[in-house]
C-alpha cells in the first residue's frame, strides 16, 4: 500500500495487536492517499535478535520531535523519555504505563513507526549513544565546560521487545496527519459512533434502583437537560467485584421493561461491568477450565483469547442484556492496576503470558462485545480502561480513576496521535467554577459524560452555574452534524476528530527548554526544565480549543499562522501569534480557521431518530473561500459499510461585495438525507 | 550448614550475585549458631520455568510481616508491594528500583528468603489470589458489603525471574535478627572498615585545588574539628563524565607530596570516580575492544564481568592513585538512572546483557577495588552508588543524590534488612536547625561525611550551631570503640550494626491500617493508608536511636519491652512502651537498653595509630547485669583474618547496696592491644 512499509526480524508472534484486534486496513483509503518515499534511509534502520529478545533501531535527526507511545497524561513530546510501554492504570507519570500503551510514534519530520507486539516494550526515545554512532556528539569536561550536558544527543529510537522477533510498519506522510491517518486506516479506520454517542450521558451512582434511574431521566427532561444514554454502575448487578453480569432483582426487578421504557423516553441504557466472573455467576462453572491461573478480586479471569472462555462470557452478555435493548457496556479493570490484576507469573490454558492477555485483554473486550451489537446491525458506544493498537475501529472510548482537568486535556491531546479515543469526563468538583470548567471541556471531547457513580453530581448540581452548563450541553447537541461529519472522516479517512497542535500546518513547537533548579542537591546534573504546548487541540477539521482551568481568569494561545476567527462571534483574533483569551466564566475559548464552515442543528434533547429530518444552520467564518464535507447516514446501523452514507459539499465565499456566496449540494437520491433545510450565515462581518 | 536451604529449578545462570561478588560464607560462624528446622513447609514453595521464564512461590501467614527486598526510602514493610528490583538511582517510590535492589526478605516469622539471580525480578510480595488457593479469602459482593476490600489476603509471595532457572536460599532464624545474620555471613559476613573509616569525613568542592584541599584540612585541625579522610569530587581529575583517571596537573601538580602531606597531617584522602572513560583518558584505546556497545555520557563503558578490561581498568587507579597513599573511592553512577546509563538493548564483549551488567556492575567495582587495597594488606573504607547481594563483605557505603532527611533515615532502617551500609549525608541545609539535625543523624550511621562538593559547606557553616556539630563530631570520635566493635560483630557475627527496630525482640510493629481519602474522586477503592514506624533504629547492640527532624521540637519513641534509658544522663525512660521525647535542639534522642554497656575513647581528632594506646570510659546502664566483647586489632590491616584480634569480656552489675561492680577480661598475649587504661561509670544512680 502507497507510503506503507513493512519490516520483520526473526520469527514475529503470531499473538499479534493487529491479529488480536482483527484490524483489516481500509486498503481502498490508503490507496486512495497519495504515493510518498520511504520517510527514514533504510539502512539507518537496524534490528537484530539477541538471548530470544529483539532490539531495534530507528535514526533520529537533531531537530527532530516525536509524538505518541500511548496514552501520556503530562507530555506531548516523547523525544528524550524512556519508556516502558505496559497496560496499567495511569500512576501519574508517563513512564509508558498507561491504559492504551500504543507502540506507536509519529515524527515531526512526517513519518510514522509501529511495532506490532503484545509485549511489553521498552523504548529509549533519543536518550543513548553508541560508541559507532556516526553522529558522535562533541565529548565535554564537566569540570571547565559550563556547555557540559547530562543528555548529549542521541541518533536513535532504540526499542526492546521481548520475543524473539517481531513485524514493525513505518507510515509515511508527508505530513504528520497523513502518517497518523495512515496508521489509523491500516488499522480499519476510526469508529463511526451511532449518533447519540456524541449526545450526552450520565452515569448514576452505583446503588441507584431502576425508579431512581428513571426519577434523574425525567429530571433531565423536566430541567432542559439532553441526555442520550444512561450509565448503570456495579448496582445494576446482584453481585460486583466479582461480577455475576446477572441483574440485581432487587434494584431491578424488571429489566426488559426498565430499559424499553427508557428507550420510550429516547434514552439508553449502559452497563458498567469488569470480566471478572463471581461464584455466584451461572457462568462460572462452566468458565472455570477456560480461566487463568489468578484471580482478579477473586474473580476468575476468563482467557478470551479461547473461543469458549469468549462464547460462555459474550453470550451470557447479549442473552441477559443486549437481547433487552442494552446500547452498551464500560468495560473497567481491563487496564490493571499491577496490585489488582493477574500478576505476570499468572498463567492462563491457552499457553499465553500473562503479559501477552495483559496488553491485549481490552483488545479482546473491545472486539467482541462490538461483534454482539454488529450481529444485530446496530451500532455501540461505549467505554473502556484498557486498550491498545489495533482497536482504532472500535467504538469505545478510554476512561480513568485519576482525576486532573489539565491532565485531562493533555490525553485528549495525545489520544489523537495513537488512534484512541478519551473522555476528560467531569465527576463532581471542588466548586462551581471548576464544574462549568470541566463541563466546558466535556463538550468538546468524543463523549460528553458526567461519571457520578460515587457522588450522583447532576448536570444542575451547582446552582450558580447550572444556565451555563445547560449552555454548554444545548451546544454539544447544537454541534451534533459537526461531530457526526467528523467521525465520519476518521473513519473514511483516519483523520483523528480530537488531535494536538503539533498535527496542525503552520503550528511550530519546539519546547522551550529552561534551566531547571540551580540548587545541585535537588538537581545535581542541572537538568533542564522542558516546557511545551499540552494545553489546546484541535477539534475536528476548522477548531481550535483551550479550554481554561478553575482559578484562571486568562490564558494564552497559540495560534497557528493563518487568519483565526473567534467561534462565538465570529471576529478575527491573530495569526500565527500567542494571544490572551479572557473569555469570562461563560465560555471556553474556541477559535475558527479561515474559511471554516461549522454546520449546527437544532438544540435537540436527544440525538434525531434514523427517520427524523433536522433543519441546518451553516456557520461560515473568516474571508478565504471555504468547504465542507457533511456526512449523512441512518446513524444506527453499520448500513454505511455497504455504501448507505452520503458526504454532500457545502461551500462558502465572499462575493466582492463583501456579501456571502454559499452552496451545499444536494442530497444522493436513495441515500439517507435527515436534513430538511439550511440556512447560512456569515459569521465574520 | 545449620539454618541454610538451598533449591534450585531450571537452569540457573552461572553468572549470579554469589559469583560475581565472590561471596563465600563464613562457615564457621555458620555452623557456630544453632541449628533450626525449616521455618516454611517445603510443599508450599513451588517453581516453576515457562516460556524461558521462573515462577517462584513461597507462602504467607495472616499476621506475617515481611521487610527488605532492598535499600527502600519510605517504606519498612514490604507486605503487600509488587516491586521490581533493578539497580536504579532512588526516584522518588518504594517500586523496586533502588541503589541496591537486593532480592532478599525477612520475614516476622523469623526466616528469610533469597533469590540468587542477577536480573530484573518481579516481586508480588503477598498481592495475588490464585484460583487454587487453599487459603481462599471469602468473596464479598462491593454493592452490599461495606466490609469489601480492594486487596484480600494473598497466601504467597509470587516471584518472576527472567530467565530460564534459578537457585534460591532459605536462611532459618528462629529469629528474624538471626535469619539476617545468616545471610549476611553466607554472603561472607559484614565489612571491618579500618578505625580511620568510621573517624570524619569531608567532600570538598569539585573545583578545589591541592592547596585549597589543605587549607581546609588545616581549618579543620584550628577548629578542632575531627577530620580522619576528605573526600575529592571529579575536579582532581583531569577531564571528567567521562573520566580520564588521570590527576589535574594545573590543579594538583604533584599527586604524591599532596597525598604524603595529607597523611602526615592524618588525614587519607578519598577520591571520586566514575568508570566512564573518556577519549582522552590512557587507557581509551586499549579498553575500546573490552568495553559495551553503548556509551555513559559518551564514556566507554568497560565491560568488567571481562579480565583484560577489569586488568586495564583497575591497574590504572592502583598505578597513578592507590600506589600513592590514596585511601579509597567514591564510585558514582554504577547504579544507572535510565537516561544516562546503557540501555538495555546494549550489547557486551562477555556476551552478558545489559540488565546482566546492571545488576552488577556495582558488585564487580566494588570486589575489584577492593582487591587492589587487600594486596597491600591495607584496608580500604568508600562509597558506592549501586550495589546487591553478595556485596556484604566489600567496605563501602551507598550515598545517592536524593535528599530528604526523614527518608534518609528509613534507608539507613532498610540497609540492616539486606546488608548493605548507608550514609544519611550531610550536604547543606535550609537551616542552622537542618543542618544540626541531620548531623546528629549522620554521627550514629555507618559513615559520618559531609558532602560539599557543590556547596563547600563546611561543619561550622552554620555559626548558631557550630559548637553543637562540633560536640556531635566529638561524640562519634569517643564512640569509636563501640563503633568499631559492633562493626566487627557484623563481620563475624553477621550482626548488622545498624538495623530496624523490627529485628529487636520485645518491638512489635503490625502497621497502623488508617482510612485512606473517602473522596471517590480520588480515591475510587477506598484504599487504606499504612502507617508504620520509620523512623528509629537500632545502632550497635545497645543504642536506640529516634532523630529529630527540623521543625519538630518533640517526637514519639516507641521503646521495645524491657527497662530503657537515656544515653546522656542514664535516667529511666520506659518500658515496652511510646514515650513523647523533647531533646531541644542540642541532643538527639538516644537510648540504653537495661544492662547496656558503651565503651568511649578519648576526644581525638584522628583515628588513632595501631600504635598508639588509648584510655577507655566503659559506660554501664541500668540495674541488669550486662555484658559486652570489646573488640581490637590493629585497625588497618586484614591481619584480624588470620586471628590477629581479640574480643576482650567486660561485665558491669550492681552490688545489692547499689554500689558498681565491673571487669574486663585481660588482652591476649601476642594480640594487637590499642588499651592503655579503663575508668567504669554507673551512669544510673
Amino acid at each position: 500500500m502507497p507510503g506503507v512499509w513493512k519490516g520483520s526480524i526473526g520469527t514475529p508472534d503470531e499473538y499479534n495487536l493487529l491479529t488480536v484486534a482483527n484490524a483489516k486496513p481500509r486498503e481502498a483509503a490508503i490507496n486512495a492517499m497519495d504515493d510518498t518515499p520511504l520517510p527514514i534511509s533504510k539502512d539507518r534502520v537496524t534490528a537484530m535478535v539477541v538471548d530470544g529478545e529483539t532490539y531495534l533501531r530507528f535514526p533520529l535527526e537533531k531537530e527532530e520531535q516525536i509524538y505518541g507511545f500511548g496514552l501520556n497524561f503530562q507530555s506531548v513530546h516523547q523525544r528524550g523519555k524512556v519508556l516502558h510501554l505496559q497496560v496499567d492504570h495511569y500512576g501519574g507519570r508517563d513512564n509508558g504505563r498507561t491504559h492504551a500503551p500504543v507502540p506507536f510514534y509519529v515524527s515531526s519530520r512526517g513519518y510514522g513507526v509501529f511495532i506490532n507486539a503484545a509485549r511489553y516494550i521498552k523504548v529509549y526515545a533519543g536518550t543513548a549513544v553508541r560508541l559507532d554512532s556516526e553522529n558522535f556528539p562533541e565529548v565535554k569536561d564537566r569540570n571547565t565546560d559550563r556547555s557540559w550536558s547530562a543528555r548529549p544527543y542521541s541518533d536513535a529510537v532504540e526499542i526492546l521487545v521481548p520475543a524473539a522477533g517481531v513485524e514493525f510498519y513505518v507510515f509515511g506522510g508527508p505530513s504528520p496527519l497523513e502518517a497518523v491517518s495512515r496508521f489509523n486506516l491500516f488499522n480499519g479506520g476510526g469508529c463511526l459512533p451511532p449518533r447519540w454517542g456524541l449526545g450526552f450521558t450520565q452515569r448514576v451512582r452505583t446503588s441507584y434502583t431502576a425508579e431512581d434511574v428513571t426519577e434523574e431521566v425525567r429530571a433531565f427532561a423536566d430541567r432542559g437537560f439532553p441526555l442520550d444514554f444512561v450509565g448503570l454502575e456495579p448496582g445494576w448487578q446482584s453481585k460486583a467485584y466479582p461480577c455475576t453480569f446477572e441483574w440485581d432483582t432487587t434494584r431491578f426487578p424488571q429489566p426488559s421493561r426498565f430499559v424499553a421504557d427508557l428507550l420510550a423516553r429516547g434514552v439508553r441504557v449502559n452497563l458498567w461491568t469488569n470480566p471478572y466472573v463471581a461464584p455466584q455467576s451461572p457462568i462460572y462453572s462452566s468458565i472455570l477450565p477456560y480461566s487463568g491461573s489468578h484471580t482478579v478480586w477473586l474473580g476468575a479471569v476468563p482467557d478470551l483469547s479461547i473461543e469458549k472462555a469468549r462464547s460462555l462470557f459474550f453470550n451470557h452478555l447479549n442473552k441477559s442484556q443486549v437481547a433487552i435493548g442494552v446500547s452498551g457496556y464500560k468495560f473497567d479493570e481491563v487496564d490493571g492496576y499491577d496490585h489488582y490484576l493477574w500478576p505476570d507469573v499468572a498463567t492462563f490454558p491457552s499457553g499465553r503470558s500473562a503479559e501477552q492477555l495483559r496488553q491485549t485483554y481490552g483488545l479482546l473486550v473491545q472486539r467482541y462485545s462490538t461483534e454482539l451489537f454488529r450481529n444485530r446491525n446496530q451500532r455501540t458506544f461505549g467505554l473502556i480502561r484498557g486498550s491498545n493498537a489495533g482497536a482504532v475501529s472500535y467504538p469505545y472510548v478510554i476512561y480513568n480513576d485519576y482525576y486532573n482537568h489539565e491532565d485531562f486535556i493533555t490525553a485528549l491531546i495525545n489520544s489523537g496521535f495513537v488512534g484512541v479515543l478519551w473522555t476528560p469526563e467531569a465527576r463532581a468538583s471542588k466548586s462551581a467554577e471548576e464544574w462549568l470548567r470541566r463541563m466546558q471541556s466535556v463538550v468538546f471531547s468524543p463523549m460528553a459524560m458526567i461519571n457520578a457513580w460515587s457522588t450522583g453530581t447532576k448536570p444542575w448540581s451547582y446552582p450558580e452555574v447550572t444556565d451555563q452548563v445547560r449552555e454548554m450541553a444545548v451546544l454539544r447537541m447544537r454541534m451534533m452534524p459537526y461531530w457526526y461529519s467528523e467521525f465520519a472522516k476518521y473513519h473514511f479517512q483516519g483523520i483523528p476528530p480530537f488531535r494536538a497542535m503539533n498535527l496542525e500546518a503552520g503550528f511550530s513547537d519546539n519546547p522551550v527548554v529552561q534551566q531547571g533548579s540551580t540548587n545541585l542537591e535537588e538537581n545535581p546534573y542541572a537538568e533542564a526544565v522542558r516546557k511545551e504546548v499540552k494545553d489546546q487541540y484541535m477539534a475536528g477539521e476548522y477548531l481550535l480549543v483551550a479550554p481554561m482551568f478553575a482559578g484562571d481568569t486568562s490564558r494564552t494561545v497559540i495560534l497557528p499562522t493563518g487568519n483565526w476567527f473567534d467561534f462565538y462571534t465570529g471576529e478575527y483574533v491573530g495569526n500565527g501569534e500567542v494571544i490572551t483569551a479572557t473569555p469570562g466564566l461563560n465560555r471556553i475559548p474556541v477559535y475558527v480557521k479561515d474559511g471554516g464552515i461549522i454546520p449546527l442543528g437544532p438544540a435537540l434533547m436527544h440525538a434525531p431518530k434514523p427517520t427524523e429530518k433536522i433543519n441546518l444552520e451553516i456557520r461560515y467564518y473568516g474571508n478565504q473561500p471555504g468547504s465542507y464535507k457533511l456526512y449523512d447516514d441512518d446513524g444506527e446501523t453499520f448500513d454505511y459499510e455497504n455504501g448507505n452514507y452520503t458526504f454532500r459539499e457545502i461551500r462558502a465565499s465572499k462575493r466582492p461585495d463583501g456579501s456571502l456566496e454559499a452552496s451545499i449540494t444536494a442530497p444522493e437520491k436513495g441515500k439517507p438525507n435527515t436534513i430538511a433545510s439550511v440556512n447560512f450565515i456569515a459569521m465574520t462581518k
